[in-house]
């Protein structure tokens, strides 16, 4: 009886392929809200945050349905783990064009099902509209104790600083999907850090996920804490593997892995030196190995060693770019070019002048 | 510093308008998500709903930027009372035009902050992106006692029908808005009965909120529960005095305001006959007046006076409507009138065959 409605037939389909949450108290449509129990003690807050995937499908950044649906609970489960919150679940609104073929459909919910499985998470609900472009928003639901949450605020010079894995793999794919004719067949699936998220409590000082690219994030802790940061000279080692190859076939400087605005989904945090034993000890507890990238400094400045000197950056200008170049992906690329070369210049003129 | 930064500069200013919520643990750009303490008892649930507001700005319904931003809010704060929640924020992701005027963004942060304040909530977070088309999607959250909480389900043959408020102004205005060449200035602000939702703990034996129209929610009222529902003869003293004087303009038969797809945002819900004096006394207390509009049967029909007679009415066929149109508006109207010339006439053959 219920399906004789489309609309009621299209939701049941579209959720029967979730697991339901073992927290919601309501079943399915028997609710205006999803209601759910978080099951923590007292003292317990509550996370949540909203993230629109719409740039990436129009740029053709995203063209895998199932990587959409992926992306969709990531992007929103990272900013979870970056706040060190545990998920209770994800809300999704679909936009989907009236023309959408059946099988795209499946693959996008399959990718929403497999992320929320990857990170021990449900779709508690959505809503769904048709519009002309595809467009998912997620929201993610959590709880974490309010002695326990990270925040980016409160990094100190001298202390370290570190990543939570491998870097640079989104502009090595976006780099391919968006300026190769043929992509290169670049894995790209970024899980959020969430047992790494919780594991930083009363370590990390300082968290934020990379959402948009390491020097970007890096920018932004340095604005919100004013301070500074200096890459350790080795920082070549934290680039992930796949994605320097790409760098080196496109021959794109590695650096710039870092200064695109495509972000790989890591979290960059800082911790007091007197604390990496600990933070040692509890990351290998979970498996977990993470990666130490440099230091904080008091005055302002990114810096890294670039073409053998220790160079400073212009990240507001790297920040910018993208709303320089009015989404003009070549002319993005080509400006990345024209600043490295201006590093190069600088260093050339520092050996020329000595 | 924090400004220099073009994306900083523009959430600056767009979160601007807005005063944060007290119970919101982290600052501005503080932290990846948005952390709220709720502040309540222990056994207390978490509510939370998401809704796009992208069709309604496509086919010209919300023109105005405040009402859009009203919208956005109220349509979710909608859903929380429907389930009995108290609102602890609302996160809301806009995709704006790249095009879009200062103005324009300007009216529709204050229809956001206007519909919070009326909510007595606050706008938690958010996500900027742009886009071809204006779409805004809201989540909001809230909390419910667990023993609290209002559902869709559990109404019994013999309960009354309430609703919270006078009908039929969503399908006047989009009526007035769709189909008239300089659309009526109808006043058209949904409120969420939020208040009101919360009165029902312990008496609505069920509850859901009219976002999709009086009849659609009847039925999707009858399929959850196996119910019918029969409306009160007097039915059209639940109607609002303003939409029907738009109907009567636009020469739309009355049952035609319950009919459509456009929604009020009333609440409908039902309670057991002896609740009814506790229902009105405890609704006195918060100044709110609910009309009684009808009653549960066991058949699972819904019926009401129409043409002189009380008549059966094929909700599903109501309800599928809008997809079986393909969302053409003057089709919709139209078929919608060959319904109401259909039960005339059924009348009129009952009264031939007298």
């Amino acid at each position: 009886m219920m399906n004789d409605i489309v609309e009621n037939a299209m939701l049941d389909k579209l959720a029967s392929l979730f697991p339901r949450s073992p927290l919601q108290l309501n079943r399915m449509q028997e609710s205006d809200a999803e209601v759910v129990l978080p099951g923590t003690g007292t003292g317990s807050a509550i996370a949540v945050t909203i993230d629109s995937i719409a740039e990436e499908i129009a740029t053709g950044l995203y063209k895998d349905p199932w990587l959409i649906g992926w992306m969709t609970v990531m992007v929103s489960m990272s900013d979870l783990a970056a706040t060190g919150a545990r998920p209770i679940g994800i809300l999704i609104s679909e936009l989907l064009p009236k023309n959408c073929e059946k099988a795209f459909l499946e693959r996008l919910q399959e990718g929403i099902g497999d992320a929320c499985h990857a990170c021990g998470t449900s779709v508690l609900g959505g809503d769904t509209n048709f519009s002309d472009e595809l467009i998912l928003t997620g929201c993610a639901v959590g709880t974490v104790e309010a002695n326990r949450r990270l925040s980016r605020i409160g990094c100190r010079p001298g202390d370290l600083l570190f990543a939570s894995g491998p870097l640079g793999k989104g502009n090595a794919y976006a780099a391919s999907r968006l300026l190769q004719q043929r992509p290169a067949s670049l894995t790209y699936q970024p899980r959020a850090r969430l047992a790494e998220g919780e594991a930083l409590a009363g370590i990390a000082t300082a968290c934020m996920d990379t959402s948009d690219g390491v020097l970007a994030t890096l920018d932004q802790l340095m604005r919100l804490n004013r301070v500074g940061f200096t890459l350790d000279e080795n920082w070549e080692q934290a680039i992930d593997a796949e994605a320097g190859n790409q760098a080196r076939r496109l021959a794109i400087p590695p650096w710039l892995l870092l200064a695109g605005e495509h972000g790989e989904f890591e979290l960059l945090f800082t911790a007091a030196a007197e604390c990496e034993s600990r933070l040692m000890a509890r990351a290998g507890q979970i498996g977990w190995q993470p990666l130490r990238i440099g230091h904080v400094e008091s005055n302002p400045v990114i810096r890294m060693r670039l073409y053998g000197t220790v160079q400073p950056l212009d990240t507001a200008r790297i920040r910018n770019l993208p709303h320089a170049t009015h989404g003009d992906v070549r002319l993005y690329m080509s400006s990345l070019l024209t600043m490295d070369a201006e590093l190069r210049r600088k260093r050339d003129n520092i050996v020329t002048n000595a």
